[in-house]
């Protein structure tokens, strides 16, 4: 029952990996906004397979559909509804897996829970889920940056131990395309495509972290006390594949600081506005956003299918050996960048139009 | 708008820091539960301020007072009103933050997106709030335990830069709460309580890190794709005050390994069960529990509001100089660890009803 | 799980008839209303059992407790808690009920459902749970008001047979606080007290049917195709106790006319404005307002706890006679005036917050 | 934002008449239930335009594919996404409705709202949208009839003035479908049909009611206080096109009579169950089912559309002649038979899941 996100801004994905379709409905989308299946193909191509050379092989255009809450190119404040035909199945790949269970994947949970389940390329649990998810945010962040102009930029931050040196509130959307793991350090992104290759080749896989920046971020967002904006986004990004852990502004590293050194102190800008100097605080206070660059990071795990041998059980509880055949993806971290941006852009635009109903009502 | 966790186990908070009452609803409990006042103080006195010389000054026993949903010692099926009255109120110590804003702290924020606040002792953003979880906390936990035995035990793993050791699979209760600081490694617990004093006496604050394990995990809770396990015990704990951070399992050390050393081998134990070798999973794969042991970890910042002297601005959008009078934690950890353990709880619970649902209903 | 209501402005009510305390708490409220005990009394006073000769004899003052969400007069943005303590129990009225269920009421379908109830008084099916909605009501009463002078007048149409006539494009409040009854028609008014009073005196009850006029209705409110005006406002009177019924506009007698007898013509008002010739659709048109009177009317039966005797089975299955000793309104209606008033201006007051969420945001 | 409906079994319609497709995605459904096509199909054809002489004559076939949520012919628990595409596109028969707002439609109040709108064939307020509610009640109602056999049976109880004699306890489906406007009693049905033949010559409409029965219904379903079995109920069937009066078992009749007329005595039947001896209650006391038939009546209004000239205005506010020629019913009534149907079920299914999340889990 877990398959839509938002309260009002409400996102809705289906289908399965080796199904006829995945796809989206969005539901509360503000009506008369300018929608084209252009805007959302530009996403699905960031998040395709076959991309490039350290992406699964498998070869999908995802070329996405429009079919009802468009009309005459504005939405009509209907359900939208986004199809994308799966095309390049291989299910005779996952034959092993029907009754192997890969280690660390979804595929004993979802038998165990569901006492079912599509074994071919991961059913629901391939991250050809996350289309209906890529294509809805980027309506959310048409939304958002006819709004405020809000952007929203993520980038690979780490893979393995290779870490980039990236100034956020500096960084551009060309400098993380320049490459094929979207790494806005130019001469660290060689090295990690270099290191993924080589993970490749030796049929095993890593993992990384990625950065996301929110500029010219809405003042106000965030309902405290549950759904706080960084507990919103947490959950956000928790709920991707492969999601392992989540920062906001000094995360963990804070947790080293004392109070005075961690505060962001307040003072008056040229133009007479509250800002804070430092912004250790990742752009929330209080669960509410204040209008400082949002700045989170989401831990991704090695892929967790490999080609390498590994021990396992089957679905008749017998031991057995598994070496995974199906196409996947070496590093998860390039294809997962406009995931995260996906999102963020849907938990900022869920939030503005909560913000919009409770607080602008009486004014 | 944001005051309700849980979609069918459903926790409502309310009340402000110096209003009358704090508290809290719960509907959606099973029926036929005994539940008393004693189950439920008995975790509110593990939170409340006052009950050791490395937390707040403020004295409030806290005592709740059950109002309604509960007859004859067993709950009704009713809502559940819980309710906690605020003592000792100091609104005069912070008069100075009626228009003094305490930087990384709520109060901006707050009169930033309400255009009012109440300024004593934080109103709503202050960790009083937190009542209304602990107590709603003790009512899931009593229902966890009858349903599987379920254990959720939190304990302070690191505070500023002192870490402890500690096997989650072992440690027991009584371990835990043997220290002020709540931490099972006696001798790092010592050395902690002493770095909070220090850190007292210099009118500043530390941050630190709670571990909580959750063993008897019940197998299949979590619903994909949206409301993972994992996404929804981000998003509890992310709505903490203070929290900065959340990994699961391996979390953001997982980063650093292959796929073919992260992955956790399936095999068969003694007793016919599906088993996994390691645990970096956390006890969830998928989203979904696979009956290992859930772990996870917060990060907590330290404690915004200091004694030192620091820069800010006023609601007169004048740079100001602010030293916090108001009684407050040096650091939060030894009081957040109730709040985590009843946040675990609450995901576990409305997640135990979910798969109640629509996994028993044909079997 | 069933005790909130609505999406954006939403009320959750608490307690049971001799419990300690009955409630409310209201989130989503938008901060910097102006709200006062005296705002909400002065609607509970309408509702409030012993307020005539044709009600309830209990004496209840009901009076009410703002305890958190205001602050020096405002409305914080955060979750508002309104108490009313229970004071004139008469647990020992009960004890018949103990075990014999009261012949349609909610005695035994509790039993049944939940395996246990309070059964003094009626426990959570009492009417005294309405006593949350009535003061929620209130302030989603003001917010209407403050919007655009949205008026919500309720009266009392018809007690058994005795029909009033009634305008309700010209109905005064006044004109229906003027008699006990809460019916506009004066002469009318008259017969049906004096046949209430008949029927109580025979320890018998009767029902009717409430009439309601929704004046100043702003234009574009209700989300089709579920949550569509009119379905969202016949959820709302068929949750209160003993509804059995509800039209909207023409209702029942719609069905015995052609489409061209029954179309509402469009017509441009002298302002340039367009307007409907009569208002069979009732105010609503494809489950949105179109800014005419909203007007529904709902069927209340007689009131289910009689003095007569009346056969009935115990708990124990054993076939039983009952003459219930409780005391009880021989007829709901003139207290079920204020609980349609509250209904009807909470789901029109979470319309407006929806409305403007969805349809202002990019305005 | 309104295309969901349910809590736990959740239905999102989507889709406009003459946009490509309309469906429905059903997020909640219990695993391994069998499933396929030809289940589905059935209701809609029940539905579908074109069936007979007395529907509009927009042909279409209404052929559903299943495409997503099951995996060899059982559901898996994840989201089921079931298409149909429309074929029989008139756009041009609706060239005058881009300008001229029918009236009592939903012309107006869609512009009016969201300020633009898919004027072909009513764009998402026609009824073609229902083809997804009546594809997932398809669904509800199988799992209704595996949980205890359920039956829920719709039929027209009166067209105009022409009202059907009809013992709901002993109607059987066969009787129903046995003529074209789907009313049991043969001998008015017949005089039904030719009514409708007449008004459709005279290029008018009429309306009428529909009554549904529910037989085998479980015990226990219903959350008081909001979401009573019979507000859900009213919601659900208030939420269909041209509905415009609701009724539980006495309804508006029962306001006629005295309380100890009109309670449902208790006895104890032959096998010792808790049964009542009439069931004015109409299956539901206190909000909640006590396993009498369920008996609820929906009043219909006459089409909207009529072919007659009708005075209205058009949206550059000027007034206007419209005679629709966009094909329509003369009567809703025979396909509005299993639209009831299925409401019904999707609030009993959701019904089903809460109460056995809440009260069965610690049994």
């Amino acid at each position: 029952m877990g398959n839509t996100f938002g309260k009002l801004f409400r996102v809705t994905t289906f289908g399965e990996s080796h199904g006829g379709v995945v796809g989206v409905i969005i539901d509360g989308c503000p009506p008369c906004l300018e929608i084209s299946e252009i805007d959302i193909q530009k996403d699905l191509n960031r998040r395709r397979p076959g991309q490039s050379k350290i992406t699964t092989s498998r070869q999908e255009m995802d070329n996405c559909e429009i079919v009802s809450g468009i009309f005459n190119g504005l939405t009509l404040g209907t359900p939208i509804t986004i199809l994308v035909h799966n095309k390049d199945f291989c299910p005779q790949d996952y034959d092993e897996m029907k009754s192997k269970f890969r280690p660390s994947h979804a595929d004993w949970t979802y038998e165990t829970k569901y006492k079912t389940r599509n074994w071919q390329g991961g059913g629901r649990s391939s991250a050809r889920e996350t289309i209906g998810r890529v294509a809805a945010g980027a309506i959310a962040k048409k939304i958002l940056k006819q709004f405020n102009n809000v952007e929203i930029i993520s980038y690979v931050k780490q893979v393995k131990n290779l870490r980039a040196v990236v100034n956020p509130n500096k960084i551009t959307f060309e400098e993380i395309e320049n490459n094929f793991i979207r790494c806005p350090d130019q001469k660290v992104a060689r090295q990690m495509i270099s290191l993924i290759e080589d993970i490749k080749k030796s049929n095993d896989s890593i993992g990384g972290v990625i950065e996301c920046v929110v500029r010219n971020s809405p003042q106000g967002l965030g309902e405290p006390v549950f759904d706080k904006l960084e507990a919103d986004l947490a959950k956000a990004v928790m709920s991707l594949p492969a999601s392992k852990g989540f920062e906001i502004g000094s995360g963990f590293k804070g947790t080293l600081m004392t109070g005075s050194q961690h505060n962001d102190e307040f003072y008056i800008d040229s133009t007479g506005n509250i800002r804070t100097k430092t912004n250790r605080s990742g752009g929330i206070q209080g669960g509410i956003s204040n209008g400082e660059n949002i700045i989170i990071r989401t831990a991704f795990k090695p892929t967790a299918t490999i080609g390498k041998k590994q021990k396992t059980v089957t679905s008749d509880n017998i031991e057995a050996i598994l070496s995974s055949k199906g196409r996947h993806d070496p590093c998860v971290l390039p294809r997962a960048v406009p995931m995260v941006d996906a999102m963020v852009a849907l938990v900022l635009c869920d939030h503005l139009l909560r913000w919009q109903a409770q607080c602008k009502i009486l004014k």
